[in-house]
């Protein structure tokens, strides 16, 4: 990403300090950030400050759109080379990691650094001590998703959702598709997810969504009264546009969790009123844990969620420029991976 | 209320049905929702038909404001009468009641309706089950609150703050005073309260509060971070105005909850990016529950909540329409009682 677009250029290798490692890119998936952080990239650093100033010395850097940022931070790669005091990793193994690397300096956000370049490149540099080994004969294009499948995890986990309670989810993009996963995986028997995409309502079927509509046919709360409409029921809006907020307040049951899983980059309006009336919790959600990270490869390396039909693309780092004119019309798409 | 307007004129008296009993009132605080139902009153009915969605065949009647509606829905009363099937009450008890009426109709909202006379006249109808006792020697005029104090407890039960945590209430009106009451009654130890108002923050620190802050002086959060910063907070939005609530979020430590106890009637913009970075957890609160009612009145009698402070002002049937002015400016006063 250099002044506001996408180019593919040759740039100076990293060497790994103590605690890195080098590592051989295998594949990346694109995600939705990324898009936004190329045409938006002022609210992706007033985001990325917003969550700094809590976080105090840990906080990552903030990147700054005027000097390139090599983006892609959900990806999996062969380790090449190891620096100092490297215990975890050694070369040859297939690891995934948080995308965060830690040097001296603090902490830095891959695919959101300006010193330290994300996945859609041959070569990165991670820190050894948060690379997590891809068991052997784990295809790396699954275990690539690791990162978008524990964003829907860390949301159901941060959710009060149980086993006897429904769910509905609203928008199946890869976010909306990783909630149903982690959903389904729950064993949630009534789980309804709404998208106007037919790919994208197959694919909520094929995650485990046990009823799958097309809200400009059957809004997504009428599709769960339909279907349920008994046990309590927490909405997941992975949609992440101006209105869908106040929609899902306006259609929830009293008393019902509303999770925000779908980023609404810009002001969005709400009427308070209804939500007092119907005492709806809103609980907004972010990222994953280190625990989570882990637990969302275990499952993919298990088997245990079938991350195949996710991928609905493929490109090498020159078609990286054409995946995200692809993925601006999301209807065709899921997660397109970069494979250098 | 009858034309948008306040008259005090004679109505025609109910006689008490099998299960209810006649009353004369003793003292009726006035409420902001009185104040807002007045002046606008479409939007007192919108938000009753939203909560009437949800609750089916036991949704109190919506008020058309075409017609009388006498207000008034937290008050205490004398029996005076007893209709058939009344087994809780006997003429003289003195008695407080959730300020629902049934009847073979269905569900009626005392203050709210045009069938049953709410608090603001000298007689009311109320249903025997409903009434708790007022134990002898606790004055009328107290027990009066136990309704509005009720709000203030349910949203600290609604919430998830313990007596490890801190709290800051934003805004010291009734509804704000009565959640600084709850918060101290669990003995929350850092227990931060803000208002523009010299007197309600007299009586915050009456109620328990342990820092009283003007916000224009110090915001209330970092007043919080000041006298505390370290322990887990939970947010109180008892001011109801657009923008508070974005204020809240954007002062608001990562993972916090803040919970919103005032009713905001219209819509009201937030940043979801910003709620979504720090993951906060948005409770909205409304009313209370049978058992919340019970035990406000329990805490009011056995003194344990002293809220003989709260009341600023007390007017007869004829003061009403300017204790209504007198509350428009609201930082001279908390609660003022309609003393029939």
């Amino acid at each position: 990403m250099r002044g506001g677009g996408l180019v593919v250029d040759e740039l100076e290798e990293r060497a790994p300090l103590a605690g890195q490692v080098s590592v051989e890119v295998l594949a990346c998936g694109i995600c939705g950030s990324d898009l936004h952080a190329l045409h938006h990239a002022d609210q992706m650093v007033e985001m990325s400050s917003v969550m700094a100033a809590d976080a105090g010395p840990l906080a990552p850097k903030v990147m700054d759109p005027a000097h390139d940022v090599v983006m892609g931070h959900e990806f999996a790669a062969r380790v090449l080379e190891v620096g100092e005091n490297v215990g975890n990793c050694r070369p040859g193994d297939v690891v995934v990691s948080m995308p965060v690397v830690l040097d001296p300096g603090g902490v830095h956000a891959i695919g959101y650094s300006n010193d330290y370049p994300g996945g859609y490149a041959e070569r990165m540099v991670l820190s050894d001590v948060l690379c997590l080994k891809v068991p052997d004969g784990v295809d790396p294009r699954r275990a690539a998703l690791t990162e978008p499948m524990a964003v829907g995890l860390h949301a159901v986990n941060l959710s009060r959702l149980t086993e006897r309670d429904s769910a509905v989810v609203l928008g199946c993009g890869p976010v909306g598709l990783a909630v149903i996963a982690a959903c389904a995986a729950m064993g949630v028997e009534s789980l309804v997810a709404a998208d106007f995409s037919p790919t994208r309502r197959a694919l909520a079927a094929a995650l485990g969504a046990t009823e799958v509509v097309d809200p400009s046919t059957e809004p997504a709360m009428e599709a769960w009264r339909r279907v349920d409409g008994r046990r309590r029921v927490v909405v997941f809006e992975a949609v992440g546009v101006p209105g869908m907020l106040d929609e899902a307040i306006a259609a929830a049951p009293r008393q019902s969790q509303i999770v925000v899983v779908g980023v609404c980059m810009v002001p969005d309006t709400i009427r308070p009123m209804v939500a007092v009336g119907k005492e709806v919790n809103l609980q907004f959600s972010f990222g994953y844990d280190p625990m989570e990270f882990a637990e969302s490869l275990r499952r993919i390396a298990e088997g245990e969620v079938d991350v195949e039909a996710m991928v609905t693309g493929e490109v090498d780092l020159d078609g990286v420029p054409g995946a995200f004119e692809a993925l601006g019309s999301p209807d065709q798409h899921a997660k397109i991976l970069v494979v250098p």
